[in-house]
């Protein structure tokens, strides 16, 4: 049997050489049709999807009970990493061109490959507990240089600790879902009090969140290997923020309010074996890591991100950022080394945002907080439109992939409108 | 039919008029027994556990399905308002001395009505969410004078909002669970970096815990009518501090692996209802709170609490700590307001923690680090024995009851003893 990261298979399903979801990538997502309005799992093919679901039943897939009819991955991802592996791979031998099992069942073709245009794509995963955090060293300078010193913005214990801290999991929402731009206390220099109002400092965040297939002890603390091994997949990760709310509530236990009304996550879950040719080490760690956030794999991707603006105005969006995961100071297994270190109980399910990704160049910058340094250098779109934060009407599509020789490894993309305050 | 919190209610169950259970409490718990190792929902009364699983199957309570047969309180916290009210309604009739359906049912009283020192006590509900909060402005003060300024401690923003912070769900404990000293980045004041060793500043805190009982959609905000219907009801909440770990992280995200190694609970939940009898009006709040947080109700409790511990060497414990619940700055009907004041999404089984409840007397200080003004003024122990945080094999117990006229509410206690780090 071929692997299938290998990038000379094939599929009887035509894929466009520019799609994201060739059949080296097989990325899942729960899903639900008119006709059959049940969630259930599947897998991204071209511009179509695959029936994990009606594939089992039709015993061309061999798992346990009913683990793809059902409204998230959990249930799989509780599998562990041998049925993931499995799995994954008898999936890419049904999809073979040179596979007839499915390609000359044609009742079953009709069941279990249904076009993306006629699916209703759902929240992936039931999200057990959501953690953000703030592990682009350029982020962190950024926004250190707007709020505390251009000369010193990094703070003495982020380059010694993957910085991060509890979000709300309750609000993680889907691709497509509206953002309804949230009221707080607002407090404004030289105001007297705070009211309670409208953010007029709404924004984005460009991350990339790590999905968690595995559980942990209480007490347990986590080898490099074996915080590798409970990683499941990767989705694109957008953590809109109140900046205003955030500014005022901070002090001293953190962002609350200001980024608890909405973290959107595209719809399908990239695994972390479909990125592996995509490997790179990421940027040297001086001072060098305290030993129990060693690490000796190469555990940064190399992923291209870009971020997307579309006012009302607009004809056609914009992009307005393009950088790369392979950025990140610190990396996913170091974030989840760090998350259990206390003996922190991980769970399946749990998702942890990598924090707002920014590269090095003035394209590269995640947020509009840095692009438009506070609003102190509005963005200027095409048609002459400013941006200092998002208003109402407008719409943010983050889309990334992983590209080498040809093979495309993508993740489609993470969208979300701007709704008026209620 | 009296209301199930008339004092003058008696049980066929003899309960000691110094019970925290008598027939006016009924608080939820989930409990297994040897010979029926599945977990399921009682009521305690006296020094008993009522099985509702066997009530239910016997045909004497009248709820759907198989809501009590349950590992968890959520699905029958799932059912609302009137439910909760009515199925409290009932249990307290079954159990009435004047009552003979099940006290002269001496098979279903064999089956339902099992000792508390034959049942294994279980985390009472599934913890959807894990909300702290930094409530008790005693407690604010004491801590912005140790660590900013003696003169004026607290900070611009807590007189506006109730400050609070996303907690780790995925660790909250049911009281008797060992807590194992966690392992952290540690650095002391001239340290030139941190090191990763033990906690040396373990700490307990005093909290009330409110258990959120009903949902609200992503871009709702609350009534004060809305927020409090929502609340099921309260436990004892000890939340572990590793006020080392915390010290060095916790700038600018605020608490992550200093507050996640553990958070235990008490295994009763006392509902709202019971403790009617007791609200009383909360301190006085100037400036006055934001309309959205504007309160008419007397949302506080008069809900003594008291703290034990007891080291290796002492024979018995000793109270270091006797404070109220009714001191609380902020209430939980406010800080559930302020929860979903951005449209945050709150869910059946989501946990707020009060904040460590601090009163205006030295005696009346809800954490160690307060207790021994961080280390400066170790506290004396019967026996000779001093601390200033926590050593191993040292229990914590909180208490807590609400008395007047003889009814006397209690939520028995949440216990925790401390383990050397692994």
């Amino acid at each position: 049997m071929m692997h299938p990261n290998d990038p000379s298979l094939r599929s009887f399903v035509t894929v466009d050489p520019r799609s994201d979801f060739p059949i080296q990538n097989l990325p899942y997502g729960v899903f639900s049709t008119a006709s059959q309005p049940s969630p259930r799992i599947g897998v991204a093919i071209g511009e179509f999807v695959l029936d994990l679901a009606a594939l089992a039943s039709a015993g061309l897939l061999d798992v346990p009970g009913d683990v793809f009819a059902q409204g998230a991955i959990n249930g799989f991802m509780a599998l562990g990493l041998e049925a993931w592996s499995a799995t994954r791979a008898r999936i890419s031998e049904v999809l073979r061109h040179d596979n007839p099992e499915l390609r000359d069942d044609a009742a079953l073709r009709a069941r279990a490959i249904i076009p993306q245009r006629d699916v209703t794509l759902h929240l992936p995963l039931q999200v057990a507990g959501f953690t953000d955090f703030y592990s682009s060293k350029q982020h962190a300078t950024n926004v250190g240089a707007l709020f505390r010193d251009k000369a010193d913005p990094l703070l003495p214990n982020w380059l010694h600790i993957p910085i991060g801290y509890n979000g709300r999991a309750s609000t993680v929402v889907v691709s497509g879902t509206a953002i309804r731009r949230p009221h707080g206390q607002l407090k404004d220099l030289g105001d007297a009090g705070p009211r309670f109002a409208p953010s007029r400092r709404l924004d984005f965040e460009l991350e990339i969140g790590v999905v968690i297939g595995q559980a942990s002890e209480l007490g347990e603390r986590l080898s490099e290997a074996q915080a590798e091994a409970m990683i499941f997949g990767f989705v694109l990760l957008n953590d809109w923020s109140a900046r205003d709310i955030q500014q005022w509530e901070y002090v001293p236990l953190g962002p609350f309010q200001g980024k608890a009304f909405a973290t959107s996550i595209s719809p399908w879950i990239v695994t972390r074996e479909a990125l592996e040719p995509f490997r790179v080490q990421g940027p040297a760690q001086e001072p060098a890591p305290l030993d129990y956030l060693a690490q000796r794999g190469a555990n940064n991707y190399d992923l291209a991100l870009q971020v997307d603006l579309r006012t009302p105005a607009m004809a056609a969006p914009a992009t307005i950022c393009a950088t790369n995961f392979k950025y990140m100071y610190w990396s996913s297994v170091q974030q989840l080394m760090h998350h259990a270190s206390s003996g922190c109980a991980m769970r399946v399910g749990d998702l942890l945002g990598s924090g707002t990704i920014s590269g090095p160049g003035p394209r590269e910058r995640g947020s509009l907080l840095e692009i438009s340094s506070n609003g102190a250098e509005p963005l200027a779109l095409p048609g002459g439109e400013r941006r200092s934060f998002l208003e109402d009407g407008d719409s943010v599509s983050l889309r990334g992939w992983c590209e080498r020789d040809g093979l495309r490894i993508g993740f489609g993309a993470v969208e979300g409108t701007v709704l008026p305050a209620k």
